[in-house]
């Protein structure tokens, strides 16, 4: 149905309609917008609009209509724009005439605003879900690693060892960010522009107040033109939603990093990767590889709507109806993504022993020999070369710093004492590590409480 | 079907299938995917590994797999991966196991990336063809148009007249430009990478030039490594693409404000326009809204690719097999795009009536005045300010530059002589921009004889 | 200064040195890095690794080199790497070896990343009382517009009149939600990550929440891996500047358009205003076209650091150094582009005259009738439609909706009663629009109350 | 100098002076501002605007402004805009107001297209010199590695032996194509706009052929509206110079990779490497990784334009003036980096004994046993799965596949015979793939002498 026309002589051509048309990826909206035609029905009665009758009437047809969607009876016309234009048509059909009173004092501009903003809500607990779900796999997976040290990493090289389950918790916290950035996101959406008319305000008495509580929002825009121009809760959310990618993407990269033979730190599951339709050995770990890349996709979905925005005058331009498929391609890209690094991470296995040996590799605790030193009140600055001066030395000599002698290194400087064999061990380094935030076991095992504890707190 | 699987022991699960299958839009690729396996079963009975039975076994079975495809009789199934998988399958079912020996020496990462490129090379042309369509569209209205005037803007602000003929045109010329983008895109993605099998090259004995000669590639790649890694050309072509959108931004920003009751140049048809579902008066440009916005979408598409193809090491990850999409989305937006363009070009009116008003500013005509007074021996920056004062005094008394008296120009210059009234209309401004790309008559009709020939060059 | 060196046996060489720099860009950081050290010392008094002498030294050491750095004292040497080992090599330079005292326990990592978080908590300050400097600007100009009526446009269409100052505000509502995500992302930003060490937490026994109240954060980080590679609070920030020059670049757009001869609106002040090299009557808004362009820079700033985020393995990684000239470069830019508005605004001079006329098309008044049809009992879809008749039939007759006669009406309908021409007013139609953020005088007025208080409510 | 004023009753305000003047990035085109105007000097004279006497007074005078930027005694005033005022008001101070007779007919908007496009054809060919300096030590590389087999990945997985040389020439490919990409944006930048005036062409008969002549431009422009506001050129060369950024971006991802102990297979020099502050034993390749995160910094400049383009009406806008910064800074960048990476390539160390042992993992075979079972008469799908069984066989029983005996291979498939031990060597497999690109040492040979016949065809 169009839903205007009076004053044109000639229909739209058929290439411009279809270029213009929303509804092959609107019709998703039917919920929001058949949620929010209800309360709005209520609102005009309100205002001695609709008869209570009428109002029933319309309530009725309304279910019918998310009925007939449903259940896949809704058959679309070449005619039909979006999903207003289809609800309102079908309604019609159902109920007569009567139905097209629920348009008075609206128009799709703060219909469509309010639609998203509905969306938004709803799918942003989605979103929050999915996190709790893959963040309690890494609790858990971190759980079940126990005290399995493996070496901590900068610029990709061995730095320090760390607890297995202290790296894996560095993701809890990114994801717990996100919650947080998804709740803001939903909070932002959470604001009704129904009552805003196309652009000026509705001259009729809906009570605007009366419609959020209806809707289940919490707050009333307060512009008319802002109202309906409005989309910074969706390039919110899609920020949100990258940012959820980013840290996916830093996950994936280093899941295909231990899936290589030279970390040899991950057996993924058989139900989680791929083989080669050449090479007959091969087990590919494509799940983490799409993640990784559809941080590309993601970020585009974000730049696409920024771009749209820039330099649009006021009001609403039929520019904003570009901001759907971005949103709805990024929501369930992350969605899905969130999925399956959550399968990933609950069926991989952490080939401790391969994992031990690289630990091993003593070259870690030179950091700990410069602090011994400053125990024995050295400089840092002088202890931290003269450490550098005993690498330069095992490097030379091809040995290990952990299997130097007390004597060997009495040679570089006479600070070093028998106590330096105990204070020398990947344990003992670990343990040091006490404080808030540190790899020390004792504080990992705090952390994994406050971990669970969010997770109670987050669950709705 | 599973073109892998001997090494596991498990199925892969049911949501890793659903995220990492393409056959959802890859399918689309399936002409070119059947093409390159009839090439390349005549490549592999060439090389003797196909006896000419099977060989024209497979070539029929390929044929009615296609026909299968086109007269929608192939139903996909649940283990279906990709169109590679669908067409081995479907052809196995067809012909018995003989159709697997297609696969012989090819990896999918040749074959996807043999497939990518004979779609960019057929869809370029595609891309041209649109174009060229609206090149001629614009050259049309240029010419019916004649001689009108308009004021040309520089910041928006009306500065010179120009003709409409030459504003039109300077839009031919971006997408003439737009033309040789894409024709280079083309040419890049015009190297066949077959024979390089799944990172390392084939071991078989697969003539690579004769592959070529079959597919219409004029070269053939010379890295294995590189050949199942190198996305560059799709890259162009996205960059092309998305100076298109670029191009086609700018012309419906024009057009939105033509459209604007302040500017009043053009009406749409009613053909390219649309209502308010709330105010009955409303004709709106949606059309050239919902072009400009695309910008957006085009330009994500290319930036998707290039985060996807960031820090990848060599060679094929699954990665890559983000490239599709963006690349469908970006074609499928350009082409209809520039059709709608096309349409709203030829269909729209210039109120060239409305037009000739507001050329009417004289305002327009100051720099003339410097030019005169350069003519008459003045240096140009005197001449630059003492018109700049002229202007102001008109500001001033509320007067226009062209009404002005030679006497009371006069008391600004005694170089102004009773010449200047006929040296100061926007006829003879027009006149003296002769120079090649000026916007003198004489040489837009010379511009518009080359435009008719540039597309008569470029037709296939 | 060089921080480490001892395994080395040759120094890096010269273009090596130029390309990893930072001291370039990173020298802006000197308060924050010179509060962080002071704080650090108390830490390490507190922790019994200096003394109450050392302490004290190293602070007024401290204290030399900031005032060196901001008397411009402070010359850079070649081997100046960034602004740590600037100020350390300073400091020892100052009060001797004692200075390296103050690395102990502590890594550039968990230190560049509290500069970082400083910077933004004191940048996020300045953000916001620029924004609050826009929004009074605008609230003062809607206030000093009184009641004039301007058009209200759709797809850039005459659609309604509303309010100038309603207009205006729909842009303090921008802005206030701007200043809510810039606290968002301060309060992000307010985490202290240093005691993370390297990656793994230090070993000594510093109090972080002592160092957390010394330096005026309200909380500490809880994963040293994870608190040495976020970025995420940065991201933040660049988003929520990102949105402001969305926001300005909307406005920007608006005064383009405003200043052109074919709208009029406004008069923009000489001192705001360029003229052009070669046409003497030019005026140009480039500031305008200025802060419209630079959306394009401050979006690539926040893609920027996306795409370094993108596929990072834990946990530090140079890349992450490539963070802060794209912080730089968009606050920079959006705190310029805020000043400019600002000064924009206040010395715009509104032609009210100019405005007046183009209100007066009373095509804006179609709605009006339609639901004066309403009021009478025509379903809306039916007065919207009729009306549609009307103003066809007024474009054929070259008539104006609002100089119809009662009896010209009600040949279209018979419900048009001598009440229209009292309703078909735009005062009445503003009237009309009394819900809340409506364009009624009444609730406009209302706005600009609560628009004081949010300001009142922000300034710090 | 300020080039206009005439019109204004008051100067611009000192902010919006900083905030518009380009003086600050664009003084960097003095060399082809000024060679610009000495032959724009000479067609003045030739068109007898100038007599032969100023014209070498200005050209004289253009000189010496030119040593007083070389020597660095030209002083900025608060007044200099841009680099154009700059240069005719230093002019002037020199040879008196003659000089400001260059200004006749041009406006700055055709001047500085005309410098641009002069920039980028200087550039680039310092980046394809750039380029070929890689592109040479990857060669030299290569050949300095002879014979050395690494494992070829897919996935990350090892997945066939590859040849390193074969390896590193991959990049070379990448790379040829950029040098190809640069010359295409040099020949789109090879076109003069200078003539097109502000907008609408020059009144003045400066010959624009002979201009291109004395500029060594090849075209010229053929629509003045077109000229000024065109910067298709410049986002070309943004796009090659953001393509050679990302295949830098995963030279530096293999590089980071090979520098970890895990992998083991580079060491790169002292030189090309920095320590830790914290950690004593570190050796990181941070130019990688900076080179790597650079990729979001030129594909942001990249997107910067394409924001800055979008929706721009005719002709030019101020906008236009952001269009240097992400050049200049996306040129630098690809400079530098294509700098540090050529030096790392060249300083590095392959590890040759430890990848020989990387190398020796025989699942890599597991392709040849399908091959070989493919000559021997099956088919290759039936032979993949059957060796996806050995494979199976092999992880369970802990065996490699190079070491399983004729006789346990007989018990899989009775087509294996005793030639399938010499079959089955790395030696062998690489030799087999001796087709164009493949990586048979024959071929690769070849490969490395017509990589050197690229460079001596490329070299100018």
């Amino acid at each position: 149905m169009k839903m205007w026309g009076g004053r044109f002589s000639e229909p739209p051509g058929e290439d411009f309609l279809r270029f213009t048309k929303s509804i092959g990826f609107d019709m998703r909206l039917y919920p929001q917008d058949i949620r929010c035609s209800i309360a709005y029905a209520a609102a005009l009665a309100k205002a001695g609009i609709l008869s209570s009758d009428e109002e029933k009437k319309i309530v009725e047809g309304l279910n019918q209509v998310q009925q007939a969607i449903e259940s896949g009876d809704l058959a679309l016309t070449s005619e039909d724009e979006d999903i207003h234009s289809v609800v309102e048509r079908r309604l019609v059909e159902i109920i007569g005439t009567v139905g097209g009173k629920i348009r008075t004092g609206r128009s799709r501009n703060d219909q469509v605003a309010t639609d998203v903003r509905l969306f938004i809500m709803d799918e942003g607990n989605n979103a929050i879900s999915s996190l709790l779900g893959l963040m309690d796999a890494i609790r858990e997976k971190a759980i079940s690693v126990g005290q399995t040290a493996v070496p901590g990493y900068t610029h990709l090289q061995k730095a320090q060892p760390v607890l297995l389950a202290h790296h894996l918790l560095a993701y809890f916290e990114m994801f717990s960010r996100d919650v947080k950035r998804v709740e803001i996101a939903r909070d932002s959406a959470d604001c009704l522009p129904l009552g805003s008319g196309a652009l000026s305000g509705s001259p009729y008495k809906t009570d605007r107040d009366f419609l959020a509580g209806e809707l289940g929002f919490s707050r009333i825009s307060q512009n008319s033109m802002d109202a309906v121009s409005d989309r910074d809760f969706l390039a919110e959310f899609l920020f949100a939603l990258c940012m959820i990618q980013v840290h996916l993407s830093r996950l994936a990269e280093e899941m295909i990093m231990w899936c290589t033979s030279e970390f040899g730190w991950v057996e993924l599951d058989d139900q989680m990767a791929t083989g080669s339709s050449l090479m007959p050995q091969k087990k590919n770990p494509d799940a983490a590889e799409l993640i990784r890349a559809k941080t590309g996709r993601v970020t585009a979905d974000l730049l696409n709507l920024l771009v749209v925005l820039k330099g649009l005058p006021l009001t609403y331009n039929r520019d904003l109806q570009e901001d759907k498929e971005p949103l709805f391609d990024a929501l369930d890209t992350v969605l899905s993504s969130l999925g399956l690094a959550k399968g990933m991470i609950e069926t991989l296995e952490f080939k401790v022993k391969d994992i031990n040996s690289g630990v091993e590799d003593t070259a870690m605790l030179a950091t700990e020999l410069a602090d011994y030193l400053v125990m024995k009140g050295m400089d840092f600055p002088a202890s931290h070369n003269l450490v550098g001066q005993i690498v330069a030395y095992c490097e030379e000599k091809g040995k290990d710093i952990g299997s130097l002698e007390t004597g060997e290194l009495k040679k570089f400087s006479d600070k070093f004492g028998p106590d330096i064999e105990e204070y020398l061990s990947i344990s003992k380094a670990l343990e040091r590590r006490g404080l808030v935030g540190g790899t020390a076991p004792k504080e990992v095992t705090s952390q994994l409480a406050k971990a669970e504890k969010f997770i109670e707190n987050h669950r709705f």
